[in-house]
């Protein structure tokens, strides 16, 4: 079961030139993109109403799409028929359903229901590859696993202590590192959760020695993730003693020593296969040259480790369909998330 | 489902030497076809009554097959049990079933119902590889997409000019072209649709400039689509003012400057994969050296276009089976090969 | 359906050293075996009891396996949780189920139902790798079929005579030999069949040559196929008269010229899918340099054709699950341990 009254990542608007056209899988329903001349975006049923061949496979012309199969041509921004060859008009039936596809930072995101109910406020505030405050690496990556159990991963980053030991470089200490010692606060938003951790007191990295006068810093991590799957997480560094004086708030008006920013979003294919989405990256005055290639490999590596880990606890989810979870303190965004989910679904479902 | 009392094709009488044998999935059946040593054919369900082991995988003794996991041998004519090793004689129910075997011009085809009914009239008028009057290539091609939508793509020839673009060369212009802005003549068969499409004053293709004096010609396009799946397509030239001069009858007493023959048979393997065979090619006495190559050349590619558009629509109608269809003036042939092949499975069914 | 409990073979001793793991599907369930640094072996439930994650992707930290999901430990040897990472201490259901495991000769077998009944008399008496009396070679296979269908394989061997006619090198003569020709005798066992068959008077084969004074031999084959599916075959050959001196008794003071003996276990993965572990060879007195290495590629190559059989079998069977099977006399066997497997699998449902 999917949200379908949400904003879903279908891709970078730069992979997607004048006269191009993308077909993605969005919650097992089948979208093409196409580009127009004058640089619009639109996201249509990728089924002809003809006879539900591929749009996608078709080709732009104008200001609309002609299905190649028996040549149908669609009106690219409503998608109502506009000539069916031979015949004097097309059957009023003849449209094809037509998405709201929004651009923000370079990431196209596409509502997948209710049209009138597209709301721009819902759009994730991303940041995207052309970001000038944060230079963002970005790439994506294909998971033979259900959605949600990729948000969960992603609600409780007490996996960070153990999944990515090696791509973090986290080393056996972590294992007692606040990420999975210490519950970080959860906050349960309309359409998400809000997760904050800091972590007074610590080592001072080696980016940042040049930056920090006294031998200790605090960490500061914060994210919130949104449905149906946008984590949007700033991670910074504060002078020590920082949390301690906003009393553990975020500061508003301290600059963070360092801070770097990732945005990712998950996007469901279909029941058994899901689509990930990512930019992450420093704020560009605290990058040097080659970190955010570095950082790009480190992301690559970690995203690896999940979906390594992900893809086998789908199949044994699937070899053992009865089983039950046993709780931890670190479910709390999980389960949380999963509740706020439930709950937008029964009411789109009830709507 | 399937319409079992028809004739299915299933490869090419050359392929098949004394001694070998081959294995064929037919509307989801596994059918082992067999030469025999004195050059006889003979089709029998490939299951061993003992315990279902492919026969296929076992080898020919003079007139009878054994199977080769436990020994058994049938009468490769009867499919009677001959031999149990080590048995005084085989059960009774010990047999296979047979299939009556029919191949014309080097075509083998299969009848896959009751034998009773196999009804040599019903063989598809194919031309086969060795044909003189034509100068056929011949290839098969197998489509993962259900075959309904294959004879749903032959019995619409609208997609010539959409699909076909780069393969046939047509070109832009030939969106409006006859194939897609005309409807062709349709005529219900008893076990098929009949369908005539005449162009008139069409330019003089290169080939056959030599004959024409004039700078005009007629062409006509004429096919059967006959049960289960079997395309058998004329296409011909005429001098300018032959098709007023019959009155777009096919010309009795005219012959054609220029005519190939395609034919093509469309066969079930299971409901999710299909077998494609097919010849092509022009009169021999039209043909010029490399003719036929070329001719083979496009042929195959322009399959693989049809190939990718099937194989892409059966994916989407598997994302959403929900579909509804919105018909066009094309429609017509392939709706009512539909309605005849509906026709054909109650019949079988009520029988 | 399968039988819980039973020992099913896991693979081979050598290959786990100490600190590693190793991840099994064994009768639709994931198992890790982990062997810990003291050298003892563990078999757990590869489900992490929190969200399900692969312990066999975890680590081994002294006697316990850590998931590297979430850092959830569990005590190896109980399977009791030990460790929730930031909670005071696990909740009581957080264990894994433990099975047992056990070691005969290199190889590894774990009962896979209710511990409280896991009875060593059942650990199948196989040979393993570093058996003195015999030189064994070892391996497994995997194949795409339902267990049945191998257990059917190995409890008929009148198959040999025509599967393996080209690995064993039996010739077009051996079809009317023994192994098809004459039937074995088969007794019901309490969890299998026991099955010998005498062959008298037999050419001796050149690698006895020296033995033998007389130009005769008696070869005996003697096996017990027991549940869930383990093979364990003597064969031997004696001097001409043994079997009619013993009445067809199993010679208990004569020692054989020669004796081989194959041990093999099926074990089922997943309801079409199953692993296939073997040791050959013969008595270490009787071999001869060169003679395990040829004796490994002739078993290799003679699976090859078992699977390749068996595998087209389950096809033919998932094609058309109507089948019926045909009774030979050489069914005795397979039929005998399909009802023994019914059996026991009923009064485990019962119990």
């Amino acid at each position: 079961m999917f949200l379908k009254n949400a904003w879903y990542g279908a891709g970078w608007s730069d992979d997607l030139g004048p006269g191009q056209m993308k077909q993605h899988f969005i919650i097992g329903q089948p979208v093409v993109l196409a580009r127009l001349a004058d640089g619009t975006l639109v996201a249509l049923e990728d089924r002809c109403a003809h006879r539900a061949a591929a749009l996608s496979y078709g080709q732009i012309e104008g200001d609309s799409l002609r299905c190649m199969y028996h040549g149908v041509r669609f009106d690219a921004r409503t998608g109502v028929g506009l000539e069916v060859p031979g015949q004097a008009r097309p059957s009023d039936g003849m449209r094809v359903r037509t998405y709201p596809v929004h651009v923000r930072q370079g990431w196209i995101f596409v509502w997948m229901g209710n049209p009138a109910k597209a709301d721009l406020v819902l759009v994730p505030p991303v940041a995207g590859p052309h970001n000038r405050e944060w230079a963002l690496c970005h790439g994506e990556m294909d998971y033979d696993a259900n959605y949600v159990l990729i948000n969960d991963n992603l609600c409780d980053l007490s996996h960070l202590s153990f999944v990515h030991v090696e791509s973090f470089g986290l080393g056996d200490a972590s294992r007692l590192s606040a990420w999975a010692a210490e519950r970080p606060d959860v906050t349960v938003l309309d359409r998400g959760i809000h997760v904050q951790r800091w972590v007074e007191g610590a080592p001072v990295p080696p980016f940042i020695a040049e930056k920090v006068s006294s031998g200790r810093i605090d960490r500061l991590a914060v994210y919130d993730y949104l449905a149906p799957g946008v984590f949007l997480m700033f991670a910074e560094i504060y002078p020590e003693g920082t949390c301690r004086a906003t009393g553990g708030q975020r500061p508003t008006d301290i600059e963070p020593l360092y801070a770097d920013f990732a945005s990712q979003t998950v996007v469901p294919m279909t029941d058994r296969s899901t689509r990930y989405y990512f930019t992450w990256g420093a704020r560009t005055r605290d990058t040097k040259p080659g970190m955010p290639e570095r950082m790009r490999a480190m992301t690559i590596a970690a995203f690896k480790e999940d979906k390594r880990m992900v893809e086998m606890q789908q199949r044994i989810h699937d070899a053992t369909p009865d089983l039950v979870f046993q709780p931890t303190v670190h479910d709390r965004g999980a389960n949380q998330m999963r509740l706020v989910m439930k709950r937008l679904m029964e009411a789109e479902q009830a709507a």
